[in-house]
């Protein structure tokens, strides 16, 4: 029973994924609690600061399957917080003199917030192979479609020939970036928090500093200069970041979506049986997995003057700002892995009508040449009279519905300069494609890289 | 195991109730759109569309206990909409004859839509009692406190007397609207959806009108003069009713958190054992409850855009927008249930210490009443003799950090004009709160209209 | 030299209107704020507070040409508002003993506040008379258009029938709606605001409360029964009704953007000289009035959670959060009505090509309307026998992509029970509207009550 | 007159700076713009497109005071963008054979965005200059008060003792990250744009990339390998850096906001003469930086969702989420401007009490010292009976309101084990700050590498 749909049994392989919902959890939070607890009882005795002994009975215990549960939720309930009972549960499992090590010199946001930390790095982890299997998956497109011409389009209007494969790699050219922007997040977010109640770890006395930089080690985790219960701009960034994959992806469903129009049909979203079909309209086909992740993604971007806006915390540890990002970067993590996970299988199974897209590029029969009929003619009278030539036998063609061909050719001063051959060339669409072969060259050789 | 923490077992207690869990749940979801299709079905039945038997076969057979729960999941994932599946199995579960007739004339949209509806009705019937509960609570603090007087803040910095009892009537004021805001909310948004896969109703031909009305009067909801599948106006009027609600719970949880701050000590949250307490800082005590409410109240207010963006949907049945919407309003119906839960007690039960308002308005010893002053002496020597002999002195004791009274008393053109006697009554709070009685009249006189 | 588009002379007219702007630019503010300080010093004269010569000066004095405009800028840079260099500004203006009487018992954001309210009276004023013209617009449209059949689309898919008035008269619905939130939202925001520092208005002694009812009643407000210096509901709720219009709006716009769609060609922004071409590509009409309408929606809601977490005030007058308003309403008004100015032309120029509407349903040459057919069948046959040879014959006429009438024609048990005629007229789109005409009816008898 | 507050001649200096609307103004988009136009003349001569004679007169004329404003405004309101208005207009300035070369090969967002590339790097310069007079301001402030002892807050109730050196450190270390992040940002977002119409630059035939990388390097920008007109990742990441100062800006004026409250006493913002006074309450001194810093913080952050939704543009050039970002960008870079420039004298100037901070600390005279009390104890009775014994003197004292240092002296087994010397060193908070110098220290030493 939940009432987010990216955490429901029915909704959730629509907004997100088992996996990420495995890592961003709140059992998962839990366990990544007690698996800080048990770093840090073991760098503390590693550190002689409490018993082996204490240290090895805490670890052992540190296992959700040890936890009374209900007491932890009681707990929460009553402090605002689960890490306090939690500490408690995990004594009671430890037994005995462990019990009194538990949580020792830590506070609540030290545990919660490194335990955040190493969720973040797992999330991160699936983001990432992700995004390399979607980049896998476009360059292939790119490839594949390098020829096929098509329409491109500006305010939803016939502008000038494209290709599939450019649109795939204008499509791709992003992930690139994210795959950069991740390698530049990591070290500024994967670090370990542990100050105590104001960030000055007064309860460790002259251990602290050895204390931090051990169980930073033990846990793969950097070490901050100085607390950051307060300076949350690595968070809002880990959310920024999300936002600009789910943006990304958001673009390339927006143009499947359109494109899969009835009306279009250049593409449509790979065949499963019964997939976005309907039994009383056969002649649908709907774009599901695009649909999903424009949704998705609009819930990502939501989210972040959330994630910013509690960066204005006061003083030592907050009152209601950190409480709100809980809201918000968990959710983003599994609307992003989502969305990633409907885009993989689209871009990899995208079922592309190269016939269909040659057929919308004719619709206009010509008229979306007629500036490379202007250029051709422009070589030969000279670009201000072939202005006035081309524009004047374009608007005749646009309003008579005449093939724009058949009319350039009644025009004698056209005719004089331009033969049949001379026409049919820069009426081929594939004569026009500018930098179009380029751009997917240059953005699949960045891909291998 | 949940990501989002208002569903949580463990952390669902800050930030949500479990009756509104209840109402929003994806489970309830189901219930309410098998309600939905056995209502249908029943209005179809009785306007001779469909067997009667068929519709006593599927009301029957619409309980969730009867749903194939894995096939639905199933279907969801795999069409985009548990719908179709959820028809299927009641189809099933109704058994023969009456499989055929489950679903006749409706569309998936239909079906949820009308169930959102019920579940909004519910939710807005638990917002209301909340609601009411508030207002009682706060004007019972209204009343109590009347007379306690303390410093009224602009920027946080002291600037005149007022008294608590006039607070609480500035913090009650606002709901009283929101009362009216939900009696004019309801007759817009409770309106049933039939349609049909276009809005037309096409595949009832003559009869959808009828089938319609009936359907609306069988689920107690109003009939719409057109679908609304893609006219969302009603859905984002509903998400920014509970934004108001949430933000003017907002601003009472952040001045109970100023207010308990260590320094003021004016305000504490109601005790209860262990309750926001800190075991290794016996001196805390933590606003744990207005913690929550600011944070979820954010929460709320962050899922505001997605609502109002996802108004633009495409042509007759959208694209992405609609499938949007379901990652706010059941999020946001759960925060601002969460909000006021917290919110219901902590009114009723606040500690008010108006022994420490005294003392803190008395912290710049007199200076805060050095408008009543001027305003004494004006009365004698005129207002531009009174605030220059006033506004000196008040800036010679802010100087010496000197009680006020004594700076007044020591210059002679003061002195020989107000008494002590005089004197004393310009400098008692009591003398200088204007009309905080009478709005605090005003204000339950219209609660307990 | 303006960083705001909708503020800028050269793209303001594309995002907002010259007119509101004149409402709710700084200097209009300016004028408002010495409106409000005239009807003060009036109220307070005729209620025996200041002397009547010094009300008339002030009253006179109180003309932005009468202001040192320097002035008032140093002041509010210096002291973080206007309000009291304007204050003395207009003293100056009013001249010797007058001067002494401005702003009397007043605080900063009363006058503040209460010329906010009396710009937006004068937007909302704007906003309703937009409204109107569009309402009377789409109502032309919708009755003009009654019977153009197109095809009704589902995720871009072309789904089943509907007209193209049917489709106007849902766009107008909600605006209907949006003229009863107006009604409702007045008698709610277009309050006087008068409180002294912390609301108590201790500063007029006894006559606190005649002042307010008599400045209230002398600028046409309504009089509250407590200050609202931080309580906010009425602003936010101010905005989210922008928010909704200008939702409608961006609905309206999404759906002519995509049927003007070069392979569409339904619709076209009406022609003007110029109006959204293209030099060089003369097939274009780019539909520059809906993208700016949508672009002008998203910008209204991405500032309601500014407007909305602004509630949370603290204590008696905010530090921040009242701030924070003024970077949202009055731009909320300005792009709201320049998405009206763009909407009404377009509204009622709109160009519509009931041919092509009428060739775009044919593309699938009769599959959009397999549901009819099946109807049509059942009636001979049952449902079962008719629905399994529907589908299949749909399936294969969208496989082979050749006439659904004639592979219909070549299934022998679907021509034993439907001749030519029977065929034909089950194919006719004319006769599978279902409600359509009916909801254009219930439509525009609301819109013309 | 202008309504955004940022812009205005009136607000305008507590919202954002004269400099950033130097950069951002409209007027200064059409001077880059030509500005651009001037330099593809300048490359496409140099390339033997066009002859030298245009391209020279060309970027003589591409100055502002050359333009004909009317008629770009007017080319605006008609076409939906300047560009086209301004090519004809520098075209006319340039004169006879050189207006024919204006714009060649190029489209309205090439022209727009590279112009857009130029604003920003000039944005970011002005921040980075101010992000490091923040930094050095920091910087002094945490070394100068690095003893100044004070109350650590978390949930603002008094926790733990730290120092104001360590807050500063705490402020200051976010903003070394930020300039990371700017260094890594620059190459990301410092790109031409040139692709025409669909991106393919077909219109300069052979010599598209050469034009492209000549611009660039002209420009002082990077080469991108793909056209980026609907790839708008690099936008989006630079309105989040701008989201991430204002961030750590508004926690900085945040805790300057709470700790100038009268009741602490702290700090005060610096003094000028008038500046946040009130001439009626004399005690009163008004955070206004920090009041104009938060509400600007939270303005930046509004729009964030606006860029990131804005990153789903369809197909080659979007119908409305580009034009939506214009809305956002520039105004977020006002608004962080604005927030800097109050940031900067505030953090220099900053007005420190430390005799205030420390009577603060001993409000309640000893209490906060709990903890270290019994970690003394702890060394010579162990820590279980340590916690026994302190922890029920703590809630003593507490409920008693006597001083902690007496209760503990009247409990027989701590006065057993700690005599006057050791529980006095033990209730010194200056011996209770653990590692808050050391963070001084490592944040400092980063902050001068």
């Amino acid at each position: 029973m939940t009432v987010n749909p990216a955490d429901s049994e029915i909704f959730g392989g629509l907004y997100g994924t088992e996996e990420m919902r495995g890592v961003f959890a709140d059992t998962a939070l839990l366990q990544r609690m007690l698996d800080v607890e048990a770093a840090l009882a073991r760098v503390e005795a590693r550190l002689g600061i409490i018993p082996a002994t204490a240290a090895e009975a805490i670890a052992k215990a540190a296992r959700l399957d040890q936890i009374d549960f209900e007491a932890v939720a009681a707990g929460a309930r009553l402090s605002g917080y689960p890490a306090a009972a939690l500490a408690k549960s995990l004594g009671k499992a430890a037994g005995g003199e462990a019990a009194k090590y538990v949580h020792w010199g830590a506070t609540t946001q030290d545990i919660v917030d490194t335990a955040l930390v190493l969720q973040i790095r797992d999330g991160l982890a699936l983001i990432e192979r992700d995004l390399r299997a979607l980049v896998a998956a476009l360059a292939q497109q790119a490839a594949k479609h390098r020829d096929a011409v098509m329409a491109g389009r500006s305010f939803l209007q016939q502008a000038l020939p494209i290709t599939f494969g450019y649109k795939c790699a204008v499509w791709l050219s992003p992930f690139l970036d994210h795959l950069d922007r991740l390698r530049e997040l990591r070290p500024r977010i994967l670090k370990a928090q542990l100050g105590g109640a104001v960030g000055t770890l007064a309860s460790l006395g002259e251990k602290g500093r050895a204390v931090t930089v051990a169980l930073a080690e033990e846990l793969g985790l950097a070490t901050p200069d100085a607390p950051w219960h307060v300076a949350r701009d690595g968070i809002a960034e880990t959310g920024s970041f999300l936002g600009l994959v789910s943006g990304s992806l958001a673009k390339l469903a927006t143009d499947v979506i359109l494109l899969a129009q009835t009306e279009l049909g250049e593409v449509a979203e790979p065949a499963e049986a019964g997939r976005g079909g309907s039994s009383t309209m056969p002649q649908k086909r709907n774009p599901i997995a695009s649909t999903y992740i424009v949704a998705a993604a609009r819930g990502v971007h939501a989210l972040l003057p959330l994630l910013f806006t509690a960066m204005a915390q006061d003083q030592e540890r907050a009152s209601g700002a950190w409480q709100s990002e809980q809201l918000a970067l968990p959710q983003m993590f599994l609307l992003t892995a989502g969305a990633l996970a409907q885009a993989v299988p689209l871009a990899a199974g995208l079922e592309v009508d190269a016939a269909k897209m040659r057929a919308n590029l004719d619709l206009t029969e010509g008229l979306i040449l007629s500036e490379a009929v202007m250029m051709a003619l422009a070589e030969k009278i000279g670009r201000d009279a072939a202005h006035h030539q081309v524009t004047e036998a374009a608007a005749k063609a646009a309003k008579s519905r005449r093939p724009f061909a058949e009319v350039l050719k009644a025009v004698p001063e056209i005719r004089k300069h331009l033969d049949d051959a001379a026409l049919a060339r820069a009426l081929d669409p594939a004569h026009y494609l500018g930098e179009a072969g380029a751009v997917i060259d240059r953005v699949l050789a960045r891909a291998r890289r």
